[in-house]
């Protein structure tokens, strides 16, 4: 089983809309509704697509309420902790005519300590209640932003649990909880390129993903958009696979790296740990995200997808004899 | 006491956003939620401002359930009659560098005919049962569009049920349903000068409202943005007031015409029926509600906007003796 944890959801509202005029009353169908966050949208591509999976996530207030009951509907596996503070909103408006999506993100309001407390707990007790299951965890994900004001350790104590019990544990979040999770000893970081840069002060994705190597992490993909996907391993750190599609495809690019998570933990999960194989399956994943209308999903396509990759690697410098 | 009538509600979510940029994702704090609709600003507005006002609207769904519970803390005087549809919501941008607002109405689910029957049943058992409250009921206000494939004779009825009572109607819609509450004699009208055109297919308001209180309608405002707002009454209608301010007034329009039509229910239940002093408070409370963030509230201002007001009207053409 693989347990997703959801620190900061979202309730997502998705407009599709003819056409943005900017100061204009629009009229439009009604929001497609989602229990969203990085880590729910990994759990619905894992759901669709690979072993079980258990999805962690707080929820709180009227827009909580209605948070849990999409959740539930959604017929996913997951464990609700209860906190106080209303569950965030998320509007994406989708622009048919000039084909790309403006994104609103609410904050999010901090959880108390222990509301904190209370998630951490749940994530302990369910590696504990899986670990007797058939297959026991094979990976713990957590992924997205963490509320302003929270302790940037969440996420490397999660990685800490999952070690403890000899889990591989990857984590897709962004600013010190990023290099926490680095210094934790985290399997697989996936920040994309601006976050790597701002984390790290590397402009350059190869030594940003190097530094998080050199601070504790096994291997870090970076997500470079249409540029494809970077991975450089712990191994042969000056050695990265790079692997991209021959050209550019249309869609709505929300949760393409979460589907490039939730494949880097489908491999894990499968005993798969070699990069290149891990690289070549998030990237397809993450192209077949980007062809569906809402995030969570992967497009069937992903097995063409990954026929048509474009794989290359640079070879370490080699020691000349002169 | 006035009633307000809002068939077709919405969960209003008002953000605001330091600067919008089309295709990017931005960071905002949580939305203002309010439960929304024409009629339910026209009561927020009188609640504020004026007499006893009771808000009657249908609700439905999981969005409704939150729509319920922020109309029942918002301490508005209210019946709610339960719908299976959901309640719409209505999505409000407003970018503080550009000083616009973009809005996002979802269309809404129509009622059933049983709902739409229990929805004027509640209007006329309103009217019923505050007749004999002290004042009784002075005005009866239904505002907004209808869902797609509603009765455009809903209003209608409502002004019938109210002139079989003697009580003053008001209506601020569009389309059929304006033509059709004109024609059951509504006493008075605001379209926009838009709605009024698509309603009558005559550009210029004048004609325009003429065409209204030909068809039945005692008085017509047309509110003109900017150019503040016109009212022609049926017993001088080729001598229209026109009233304006002398300048534009900065700030978010959405909820003008709202507070116009409060004004105006404020007058008729205080047994002001004169044109010209009912579209000097319309205008002046339609331009305070311009200077408030949120729709169904009005600045204080709105008395010194009153002294502020440019008023003029056109004489009838008068009969030449030669």
């Amino acid at each position: 089983m693989i347990i997703t944890v959801t620190p900061n959801p979202a309730l997502d509202l998705t407009y599709t809309v003819p056409a943005i005029e900017l100061g204009e009353t629009h009229r439009v169908a009604a929001a497609a509704v989602r229990a969203g966050g990085k880590g729910l949208n990994v759990a619905r591509v894992l759901h669709q697509n690979g072993p079980p999976v258990l999805a962690i996530t707080p929820s709180g207030g009227r827009s909580g309420q209605e948070f849990a009951a999409e959740l539930a509907a959604s017929q996913l596996s997951h464990h609700i902790v209860p906190v106080r503070g209303a569950t965030r909103r998320s509007v994406a408006l989708v622009d048919e005519r000039a084909g790309q999506t403006s994104i609103f993100n609410e904050y999010g309001e901090n959880h108390t300590a222990s509301e904190w407390q209370e998630l951490t707990d749940a994530v302990r007790t369910a590696l504990e209640d899986a670990a007797f299951a058939p297959g026991g965890v094979t990976c713990l994900v957590g992924s997205g932003s963490l509320p302003a004001g929270a302790d940037p350790q969440f996420y490397a104590a999660l990685v800490e649990l999952a070690a403890a019990r000899g889990i591989p544990a990857v984590i897709d979040t962004s600013g010190p909880a990023l290099l926490a999770a680095a210094r934790a000893g985290a399997t697989v970081l996936k920040p994309n390129r601006q976050e790597l840069a701002e984390a790290t002060g590397q402009g350059d994705p190869l030594r940003g993903a190097q530094a998080l190597l050199d601070a504790g992490a096994t291997l870090v993909l970076v997500s470079l958009g249409e540029d494809g996907m970077l991975a450089v391993s712990r191994r042969e750190p000056r050695s990265p696979w790079r692997a991209r599609l021959p050209g550019a495809l249309a869609g709505n690019p929300t949760g393409a790296g979460d589907a490039a998570v939730a494949a880097v933990a489908a491999c894990l999960a499968e005993g798969i740990t070699d990069p290149e194989s891990i690289l070549r399956r998030a990237t397809a994943w993450s192209a077949a995200a980007v062809l569906m209308p809402l995030a969570g999903e992967i497009s069937p396509r992903h097995v063409d997808l990954a026929g048509e990759l474009v794989v290359d690697r640079t070879s370490p410098p080699r020691l000349e004899h002169r």
